[in-house]
This record gives C-alpha cells, sequence and structure tokens, in this order.
C-alpha cells in the first residue's frame, strides 16, 4: 500500500487567467468535464494506494475538501499550509506524519500535471517501488522530446531503462537552451515530472541529515497544527520558519540513493498554455477550440471561451493562445508563453484585481460572483450548497435586497427566521445581524442587490461562522 | 448654404464585434470621448452648412436622435428607412425631400468614416462647391498611398489636382490586388470616400434619367411617409420597391457630369480593424492600446477592451487586432481583416445571437442590458433617461422583482401609482399590468430580476406606448 501525497500550493501564473491564486490550476477544467485534481486522485483510487494526503493552503482547503468529497475519499487527510512554502516543506511535514510506520512507501505528486495514460503511469510505479524497498529515493522522468527550456533535467548514469532505475547523478533546473540541446545529447537524461517514491523512513532521514533546520520546522509546524473540521491545520510560526525550497534544491545535490524511472508517454506539467496545448485534442489545422469558439483560417492554435455567453472568434492565426474569461482575457503568441508569468507579475505588482482574483468567489458554503460593480451598488449571484450556512453577520455601510430565484432559503434578520423559497424576496436593512442557510436538498440560488457608498467584501461584522472564519 | 446629407443606414460587420446591427460603427467611442456620428455632426456644425438630413434606420433613430439632441442640432431631419436599402435610394430620397429648392446643394457623407483634418475638410468642400455650382456631380477622393484591395477606385481624365475638379472616367469596386496596382500605377486616380456634393436639382435629374424605377420608388416613399416624433417615416412598400443599389452603380457609368476633388488628409473608411488602426494613436511599437489593457513585447497591434473591468493583455503579438466586449471577443491577424465580414456572415447564419445583438439594448426610453441569464431566471440592469415612459405592458411567463438602485421611479403596478427611490423595490406578479417611468432630473438606475419558464423578449403585451412601438 502506497500512501499518495498531492500537492495543491502551488503558485501558478503560466495558466493565467483560467488559473489565479484564488482559483489555481489543479481546479481548472480543461476538459469541461473534470479537473486536474480530479483526473489526479482518480488515478489513485486504486486498491495499491491508501487514503491520500492533500497539501494546501487557507484559499484553496475547500475547494480541494470538495473535490475530495466529490470523490467518495473520506479518509483524506487535507494539510492546510498558513503560509506558501516550497515542495520541501509539504513533503517533509506529510512524511512525518506518518512517521510511525517508516517502511511505508508514500507517492508525491502535483495536483495539476497530466499523465494520461493510467497503465504506463502504474508500471512506472511499480518498477519504482522495488527500487524504493531497496532504500533508494525514487524520481520519475519524462524521455524528452526537445530542447525544452521550461522543464527541469535529470542526468543519469545511464541511459533510462524502461525496466529498472537508473542513478540520478546531476540535476539541471530550466536550462538555457544552449544547455538543454547539450544534455539533450548526452542521452543519459529525463525531464523531471517532480513525482517522487520512497519509504516514509528514508525520505525523513535524508531531510534529517541534509536539511537540519527545515527538519526541526516542519516537526514543529505537524506537531502545534490543530485538527478541526477535516483539516490539519500546521502551526503558523514554525511553518513560516522554513525555508521556502524545493525538494530538488533540499537533497538532490547531497543524497547519493536518488534513482530515477522513466514514464513512457504523455505527460505535461500544464506550466504554460505552450505545454498545455499538447495534452489537448486539435483538428487538421492544429488548431484546439474549447467552449463557444469559432475559427477561421488558423492553426496551431488554442482558443478557449470559459463562458458559453462569450463568444470568441479567431481569424487567421497562426500559432497564438486565446483565452477569454469573463474578467480577462489573454492572447499570447506560443512562442512567448512562458512570459504570461511575468506578465502576471506585473500586473500584480499594478494591483490589477485579475491578476489575483477569479470572478468566481469559492467559499465553505458554495460560492458568489459579481454580476454588476457600479458606483453605489452591487450585484451578486450567490449559489448555497445543500447545508450551506453563511456566517451571522452585519454590514456598516450597505443594505441588500435577496431574490431566491431557485431552491429554498432560511433566512435570519434579527429576531426573526424565515423559509424562503423561489420568486420571494427580502430587504436587509443596514445594520441588521443577518444570517443566510440552504436547508435544503438541491442548491439554493439568490440574486443580492447591495446599496452603500462603501461596498468592500471586509465591510463584515462576523457574530458565528460554523466554518471557524475570523 | 449647404444641407449635408448623413448616412446612418450601413450594415458593416467589418468592426464587429465593436459593431453590430443594433449598435452599429457610427455610435462605436474609439476614442472614449466621441462616436464617428457625433464627429461627423460637429464637422457640419458651422455656418456654411444648413441642419442636418440623417438617413437612418428603425434599430438607430432614437440613438441617432439622442446624439442629434446632444449636440443641439433641434433642426435636423431624421428619415427613417423601413428596410436595408443602398445609398442611391437613401441620397435620392433626402434629395426630394428638397426639391423645391433645387439650386441648394447637398453634400452627401457617411457617418461612420473618419476625415481628421478640418481644414483639408473644408477646403476640399470649397474646391468642390465651384464645380457643384457648375452643374458638375462631385465626388472627393483621398490619394492612394498602397494598392489597398477594400477601397473603390476613381478613375480620372488627369491626375488629380488639389485647386479644381478632375473629370471621373471610370471607376472600379474592390479590385484585386494585381488590378490595384495597375490603376495605381497610372497615378489617375483617388481612393472613393463616398463623399458628393452636388445640386439638388442635378442629383435628381440624373436619377430621373439612368434610374427611373428607382426615381419612382423614392418618391413615393417620401410623398407617402408619415412624420411623427421629430422623424420622418419612409413609406415601407414604395421603398421596399427601391433597388438596393449604390449612388456609384446607379449613375457612375451613365452620367458624364461627375468629376472628383481630392481630400488630402488623413481618412479612413473604418471599414476593417486593419484600416481603423491607420487612424488611431500607436506606441513606438506600433501598438495602439484602448482600455483596460496590458502589452507586453508586441508590435503592431491594435488592443481594444471595450469594458473598464474587462482586463485584455497580449503577449508577444504582432500584426493581431484583439478586440474585446462584454459577450465577444474578435482576434485576427491584421492582414486578414477584411474577412472578419465573412465570419460575422456566417456566425448570423448560425444564430449566434453576438453576431446581432450588443449586449447593451438601446430603446427611447434608455437601455437594458442583460447581467445574467439562467435557466429560469434573467437579471437585467436597465436606465431609464430623465423623461423615459416604458411601455404599460404585461408578461404571460414571468413575474418581476425591480430594485430601485438610482434616482426616482414611478411605478404603475395594476391600479397602483408609486413613486420609488433608491433602496426601495417592488414585486410585479406575474399578468399585473404594470408601467416604469422616470419623472426625475437625472437618469434612473433599477436592477430587475425575472423569474420564469421562458424569458424572451417576444413575451410582452403592450396596451400602450408614447413612442408608438407595437
Amino acid at each position: 500500500m502506497i500512501t499518495p501525497v498531492i500537492l495543491c500550493n502551488g503558485d501558478d501564473r503560466g495558466l493565467w487567467p483560467s488559473s489565479r491564486p484564488t482559483y489555481p490550476k489543479q481546479f481548472v477544467e480543461l476538459s469541461k468535464e473534470e479537473n486536474l485534481l480530479g483526473a489526479t486522485l482518480r488515478r489513485f483510487k486504486n486498491p495499491g494506494f491508501s487514503a491520500p494526503i492533500l497539501a494546501t493552503n487557507e484559499v484553496s482547503r475547500f475547494l480541494v475538501e470538495e473535490q475530495v468529497h466529490a470523490l467518495g475519499l473520506l479518509d483524506a487527510q487535507i494539510f492546510v499550509e498558513p503560509c506558501q512554502r516550497g515542495t520541501a516543506a509539504a513533503i517533509l511535514t506529510a512524511s512525518l506524519n506518518l512517521e510511525g510506520n517508516s517502511n511505508a512507501l508514500i507517492l508525491i505528486t502535483q495536483s495539476d500535471h497530466m499523465f494520461s495514460n493510467a497503465k504506463a503511469f502504474h508500471q512506472a510505479v511499480q518498477i519504482g517501488t522495488r527500487a524504493a524497498k531497496d532504500g533508494a529515493l525514487v524520481v520519475f522522468g519524462m524521455p524528452p522530446t526537445c530542447p525544452e527550456v521550461t522543464f527541469d533535467y535529470l542526468e543519469l548514469s545511464d541511459a533510462p531503462d524502461a525496466y529498472q532505475a537508473t542513478k540520478v547523478v546531476g540535476f539541471t533546473q530550466k536550462p538555457t537552451a544552449e544547455q538543454a540541446a547539450k544534455i539533450l545529447a548526452g542521452e543519459n537524461c529525463l525531464w523531471n515530472t517532480g513525482m517522487f517514491l520512497a519509504r516514509v523512513g528514508d525520505l525523513i532521514k535524508v531531510f534529517e541529515t541534509f536539511a537540519p533546520d527545515l527538519f526541526k520546522s516542519c516537526r514543529e509546524a505537524l506537531e502545534g497544527g490543530t485538527r478541526e473540521l477535516g483539516f490539519v491545520n500546521l502551526a503558523q510560526g514554525a511553518f513560516e520558519a522554513a525555508s521556502d525550497i524545493s525538494i530538488e534544491e533540499a537533497i538532490f545535490a547531497k543524497a547519493d540513493n536518488i534513482v530515477a524511472v522513466p514514464y513512457r508517454a504523455e505527460w505535461s506539467d500544464l506550466g504554460n498554455w505552450r505545454s498545455s496545448r499538447t495534452a489537448l485534442a486539435k483538428d487538421s489545422n492544429g488548431v484546439t477550440k474549447l467552449g463557444a469558439v469559432t475559427a477561421a483560417d488558423c492553426q496551431n492554435t488554442l482558443l478557449l471561451s470559459e463562458e458559453e455567453n462569450i463568444r470568441l472568434v479567431g481569424v487567421g492565426l497562426r500559432n497564438i493562445a486565446a483565452i477569454a474569461t469573463r474578467d480577462a482575457i489573454l492572447v499570447a503568441d506560443l512562442d512567448h508563453a512562458e512570459n504570461v508569468e511575468g506578465v502576471v507579475d506585473t500586473l500584480r505588482r499594478d494591483a490589477v484585481p485579475q491578476a489575483h482574483d477569479y470572478s468566481r468567489f469559492h467559499r465553505p458554503w458554495g460560492w458568489y460572483e459579481t454580476l454588476c460593480l457600479a458606483d453605489r451598488f452591487q450585484v451578486k449571484r450567490i449559489m448555497v450548497k445543500p447545508g450551506g450556512i453563511l456566517s451571522l453577520q452585519s454590514h456598516v455601510h450597505r443594505s441588500e435586497h435577496w431574490v431566491v430565484v431557485s431552491g429554498t432559503a432560511r433566512v435570519t434578520i434579527g429576531d426573526e427566521v424565515r423559509l424562503m423559497s423561489e420568486n420571494e424576496s427580502v430587504f436587509v436593512p443596514l445594520g441588521a445581524v443577518h444570517r443566510l442557510e440552504n436547508p435544503g436538498k438541491v442548491p439554493m440560488y439568490l440574486i443580492e442587490v447591495q446599496l452603500g457608498t462603501y461596498l468592500g467584501e471586509d465591510d463584515i461584522v462576523r457574530y458565528e461562522d460554523v466554518y471557524n472564519r475570523d
């Protein structure tokens, strides 16, 4: 039995505007059927694996929980990191959680990579398992097909072998085109997928030996952590003290028991729109069309519209990615796709809201989105899940009109509690203590019209919250 | 005194998605300060011109009226064409309206072209006036700068002369690149701007002689027309009988008194995004940025976002136009800009709503836009102008919740009439006869939440309408 450790805490900007810090890549539904986290979790719904550990953060925890529940993985543990740290801290914390069983195997994987071939995946894991049981730290690599500069390269003692592990003797992060070509010419190399397999005890030992400060911080973060509502909240001070490094930085140049096993099928880190395109279906002109899209005389182009009410039309395009969301649109030459990250950094510095927020805000009770924001009023669409309960709250600057458009709401205003069904409305006066709940069995949709001099989300006084938010 | 005749009735698709049949090009605010019709009208706010005649259609008439009133042109006449016909019918109808004064001069111009240099414009008109007074039909042309294939070419007896009119001996519509190059090599040519100057009597005579059927239809359409609310509604049957041709098709190969005068400054027909770009400000990389736009490493590219809440980001683009509106986005290679028309035709055939409608629907009383449309509900934002009155109406399939978010409304529901101010709401039950008015001095904004099994605009029974709509 292998315990999967799934990393859901990256700060990815390469798939902007579909991916935002408040709605990261693993939740994006590129196929309109399943998001990347869902696909990752499904790979481990297999007799060989025990319940996964997911490492995530405050922003994503309820989305992660929703996905885990949707797949019936009720024994999964969700580790909530109080701040952004590298993969080393996430992996070590998860390993320490299993410390009592040092011979157990753990498989670390990103939640937002694509492994399209389940058979090849499980085959590689099987080969890796043999090496891990012999005490090796196993990393999985993809045989390179071109001198890609956005990947990391594993250099091996010999040519990679599909049937056994090969020693890793070097590691180069995002090489220049020249370096990449040189590594590739040597043939003894693999692209690093970031997926690891090892015995818990071996992994802990290598961190203890080569990253003792990190080891101390992670142990304290876990031991000082609290467990509530199914989450493991790592202790803030200790976790903040942990160095912000990747597992590769922490141990690769130091440990001598690292080996690599090739995964010989389609893989993509979906790190940018160019690499994502390799994983998507194309027509005979190399055009990928997703959503309400029209292409005329286009070639090698990706057109994606996230909203069915937004029509995206491409005319005469070559080698372009055009991605339309409700509040942000990216049009990029595919050869410049890796520069999107830097542009998003610039947008963040300029405090452009779309660089950070997604137009739909996910909350433990459901979600909301702004339909219209003007000088003194705002219109929101709100969805409350069955059983969802918003905090008991009041506002200093705004009053609210609610219209239930689907499902049933339980509404508290002051001392009065009432049930509201479709086509009923209610007024929440400024200052009134109020609460909204969905006591029903189906999602409840509500239109909220706010009026006031200040309409920011921070005009909220919370009196009580079932999700323990401030 | 010259009477301007301004054509506001084209079916332009080249500037889609900014321009739509329900919101044509002349209303698009490319400069965010003034739309093209406004700029056109302002050119004629000059002592040498009398009140203009505007030829438009049912869809645009209230927008035209609004613009005319905004510029204080209260004597303007607005001709409403009951169906789409070419420029010949529009020009002839306007001429016949001035028939009593056959020596009067009229200047015909499109409402959606750009003449950036007022001095050069008035200078050309002055030269043209001399020729028109001698009985010539004067067409204005632009000295060509390249073998453009989307323009029409005037071929002259001699090289064009800035100080006098030159006889037109040939006319080629949208030539092939080869034809264009050949015409250009001859040097005796101009691009047709579609702007004409002539005496009323001469213009009528040439139509009477060379297009007698058209002449008959237009005379009947005018004589059978009705005048109400400041509009001249041309008679439907007669106007429908008029041939759908341009003035060039009607008279160019036949009349022998056509002369051309050059306009020697920047002109654009704004017929597509490529030609529009010539009229817009660019940075040192040739990049035009309009609205909430970010460009990284782009060259010779046009980025336009119509909405301040929609961020458009271009990365590494060369020779691209990316135009973002709330419900439709175009990304086109500028060398393919003229193909946008054909793509819009395809969208129309496929009944894609964005091919026809603009997200904001203009009405005589103001406008509305859909904020959210779902299975059984719709949220609209409605603006009613001061004095605006919606029809007295009822619906068979929907009830409505209204929240006044700015200004004051007078609301009739059944027998009850009440004033509603900001932050008040009211429920309009299914089937109730109701009316909405703005009795105030400032625009009134209202959020409407509709619920019902059918939410189409055609679920409306009108009992009374101050704008005489069905």
